[in-house]
């Protein structure tokens, strides 16, 4: 567990900025939180159903990593919580995609593989409406209200119903459009600026009734 | 909903940048996941327990948010996740701090509070083990990762045994050891930097053996 990117100790920073970058590396961290007392099984089921071959992968009682191109982790996370849903539980994903992280390095990924996204046949006709908020940090740069401000733009195109809430925005459509949605931020984003981090929480099943709060 | 940070539409930036910023308030938007049939009540219970009268309070189906004085915020925040945690019940509850930001306005939040915390004395002598990962995003400036690695300095000089991971940074600790060192970067960064945020996640207990993984 070396080669890492937040918080880091000044010793791997100084290791990891040596070695320099890898700028092909896509990765999102994300746990998922079945408000059920069956958990174990919601997440052990989906974990096994879910093709994981074309990502590297890291697990720990706080969260999962996935890592390698953008398309494959993108498909990876939405097929293992489209796999995790069930019709009657309440269930929570909270994660962020990351790139360019100066303190990434090279390793503990996945970049060698071709073709067609593994899930994407077996998740792409499961549909289910989801809930989800956002915030989008560009690093590194003192422009960053812009990027935001163009993304924001684009959950309107896709009529994701874009609403500000303090320190995040919150959207909501099809899973798949939710999905599909951030990996196209991320793809922007890739464009604009060397690191990134776009950090989501996604719902589905909420007992809350908003007209009553 | 009109006072908000991220991911805002072009109109709302307009205003906000106006508008100017208010660099006292301090606020901190989270969602708790108890892993239990019983999640609503466990929630609502915490909520009742929970003494908001120090900080303004804004609630929708994703999350929570406290704005107001960063001692407030954060005894609030800390105070939910106690009185919400029970013996035998896996929970996690994800936020962030965040404080400055462009489109952020003055409103929406309570300034006017003095003296003790409230929740202090309720929760000061409920201990538990916790784990927590966390993020830190200082915005805005080129030199972010300086901030970051002076914050797991500080998890260290704790002993709160910082451990590197992609995207992230993992500490363990007694749960009022972990919410004190979060409000703690939360001081230090405010006189670091213009813009932060704080992304963290606390887990307690997981039934997942890491020896196991």
């Amino acid at each position: 567990m070396e080669h890492n990117c937040n918080l880091k100790e000044s010793s791997e920073l100084t290791k990891t900025f040596t070695c320099g970058t890898n700028k092909e590396i896509t990765g999102c961290r994300f746990s998922l939180y079945p408000m059920n007392s069956d958990f174990v099984s919601i997440i052990l089921g989906s974990l096994k159903k879910t093709d994981t071959s074309a990502v590297w992968c890291d697990s720990d009682a706080l969260s999962t990593v996935y890592r390698g191109k953008r398309k494959y982790v993108a498909d990876a996370v939405k097929a293992l919580f489209i796999n995790a849903w069930r019709r009657d539980v309440h269930m929570a994903m909270e994660g962020h995609f990351s790139k360019g992280c100066p303190g990434d390095i090279a390793g503990e990924s996945k970049l060698d593989f071709e073709g067609e996204a593994p899930n994407k046949a077996v998740v792409e006709d499961v549909n289910f409406p989801a809930l989800c908020k956002l915030s989008l940090y560009p690093m590194g740069t003192g422009n960053y209200m812009e990027d935001i401000k163009e993304v924001v733009q684009m959950a309107k195109v896709r009529e994701l119903n874009p609403q500000s809430i303090h320190y995040a925005t919150r959207i909501s459509g099809d899973i798949h459009a939710i999905f599909d949605y951030l990996e196209d931020v991320c793809k922007y984003m890739e464009e604009s600026v060397s690191h990134f981090i776009l950090h989501f929480t996604i719902s589905v099943n909420s007992p809350t009734n908003e007209e009553e709060i």
